[in-house]
């Protein structure tokens, strides 16, 4: 039998594992930050009744621009933005989850011979996708508790001018919330393509500034957003991303035709036409959050600063036997081998609790 | 404003216009080797039930594995495979449109260093795909009647040495059956990896033999299919392989995690339950087929020997004239510029009758 050392597969791809948590069934799953919320029986009928459309014509290729759902983007968008700030559907782009936006950018932007730096611990997919697209990677570090200052962010830029930097805001897997100006002062640092990637900017406090307030005058900013989480939408893979229509352009020359399918375009334009009932679950998930934080100070564990549905809480003397002692009673959180810490996303307020009530037992029994 | 030439877009990438034919409503479409006719009503319903329940579980990831479809699509091909040939579900992936498995077949093979081999005319995304992964291109010539002999495709191979090789079979535009002989001939002639695009295999004489069939004991050799053809799925992109479980785990190493959704999933495996019923339209189409055949040459067209659901005839004294002439009667046909030749996709009984009788008409009035 062929095994894959008799395959010509890449010399830099010997050797390596895929990327991916553990898909473990369990009663509390808290290990990938989804949205653990069903959503909501009117959203799910009104979605179901737009499939039924799509499925009627699927024989056809769906819209390779897909219009209708880049206006519905852009409208859902501009419920934050005023003025010169808003956004036309010539300045959204969409694709099979935020992992496919981003793998576009850097397939239009990086590649071979360019190069693209971020600050870790960060998303885990970044190096993937720099290696994937045969991009370099360059690896920088954050200040203390994990927080990124302009001057470390934007001397690091200088230091190593890339072609292109990813700002994870709030960060994960830390959380940590990022601020304009040290986003501004990237930008200004480099000549290269800036992505913020904000998959959890949702969960910030009401009246935190996005950085699409950022996009009018600045060519090179591309502001990345997912459905998956605040719209509890994991399972039908739709990242997006506003940017100044030239950026969409060159996407549209590295997108494979008819990316997105007719169903994931139904089903997305029809949750976006319930915006309010999906981000009402936001508010709970933010609740069950602080929750969390202020029950692990109280057991003596170290939440960082958090803007996210989940936090990375430090002090757990062995997260490894934690994580197993948790796992054994049905509940999964993640294990980021960051030294002393685990992660865990705000799920329902029955699974925060059972959570919480299980870390208090094995505390009182460690 | 931005303009794309401000932005530092890959060198390679500068000048270039996007892939695609025009997407333009008209009563009878046969650009786009579609299959014109709606999945029957039974069926579709079978598929909004398995999406309802997609539905209710999208706020999580799907699975990343895809197990379940997996193992319906090596059932699927089974059909037609006996003894050592038959497939499980290690033997098979699947992604978002066969120009998404392609892609990742030339991400792990492929890439900067690496070269792919085609005989064009050919599938126009193949060269495309090559740029997109930095993978070197080259293109080789056909016998008379785009045909494609042993000897032809073998002492390519030996001259160029690639490190992949793509075989459209039948090939798209042309529509030219590929005998296993040339697969087998190219197979011994290659130490790379050698892709059978069998997108339009549904459509060939019963009994044609499958690439398929030669699996066993050529671990270098990959089966590409899609279910927008024959099962009318084009909406929902729904590419897939077979190949020997090695190459599976290849491609593991480079696809985004969860890059297949929850209802990319369950449509896709509620169809594959009906494939009974999908595969009828099949058979009404190759009647469609060979009428277009069987009326093009009574026109005192040269239609060229096809096996798949669309027909490109030569013998067109001014191809975009009569392509602007059936646009005018709402029929879209399509122009590859190959000299003196249209391309026309077999469609619904009256579709088929329309486009051949304004045919007949503008040859009456030429």
């Amino acid at each position: 039998m062929t095994s894959l050392d008799d395959l010509p597969v890449r010399a830099d791809l010997r050797g390596k594992t895929p990327y991916g948590a553990p898909q473990k069934t369990v009663p509390v799953a808290l290990n990938v930050n989804e949205n653990t919320h069903q959503i909501p029986e009117a959203v799910a009928h009104d979605i179901v009744q737009s499939l039924v459309v799509a499925v009627l014509g699927v024989n056809r290729y769906p819209d390779r621009e897909f219009a209708v759902l880049r206006e519905a983007l852009a409208d859902y968008l501009n419920r934050d933005l005023v003025g010169d700030q808003r956004l036309t559907a010539a300045n959204v782009w969409a694709a099979n989850g935020s992992n496919e936006v981003l793998q576009q950018v850097l397939q239009a932007f990086g590649g071979p011979g360019r190069s693209l730096l971020s600050f870790e611990p960060t998303y885990s997919m970044y190096p993937l996708l720099a290696d994937g697209t045969g991009t370099g990677w360059i690896a920088e570090g954050r200040d203390e508790d994990f927080e990124l200052s302009p001057d470390t962010a934007a001397s690091a830029v200088r230091r190593h001018d890339p072609d292109l930097v990813f700002l994870c805001s709030p960060n994960n897997p830390t959380g940590t919330p990022l601020s304009l100006e040290t986003i501004e002062a990237v930008y200004d640092a480099t000549r290269g393509m800036v992505v913020v990637d904000e998959a959890y900017a949702e969960f910030a406090p009401d009246g935190t500034r996005s950085a699409l307030t950022l996009l009018p005058g600045r060519g090179r900013l591309l502001v990345s957003r997912t459905m998956s989480k605040a719209f509890a939408f994991a399972g039908v893979r739709l990242g997006y991303l506003a940017a100044a229509p030239a950026v969409t352009d060159a996407l549209r020359l590295v997108r494979l035709p008819y990316h997105l399918s007719a169903l994931t375009q139904a089903a997305a334009t029809a949750a976006l036409r319930h915006s309010d009932e999906m981000l009402a679950m936001v508010d709970d998930i933010r609740v069950q959050r602080d929750r969390i934080v202020m029950r692990l100070t109280e057991l003596g564990y170290r939440p960082y600063r958090t803007e996210s549905n989940f936090v990375l809480f430090g002090g757990v003397r062995d997260p490894h036997a934690v994580f197993t002692a948790l796992l054994e009673r049905g509940i999964l959180v993640r294990d980021l081998a960051i030294d002393g810490c685990l992660r865990v996303s705000a799920g329902t307020e029955a699974e925060t609790t059972a959570f919480l009530d299980a870390l208090a037992e094995l505390d009182s029994t460690a």
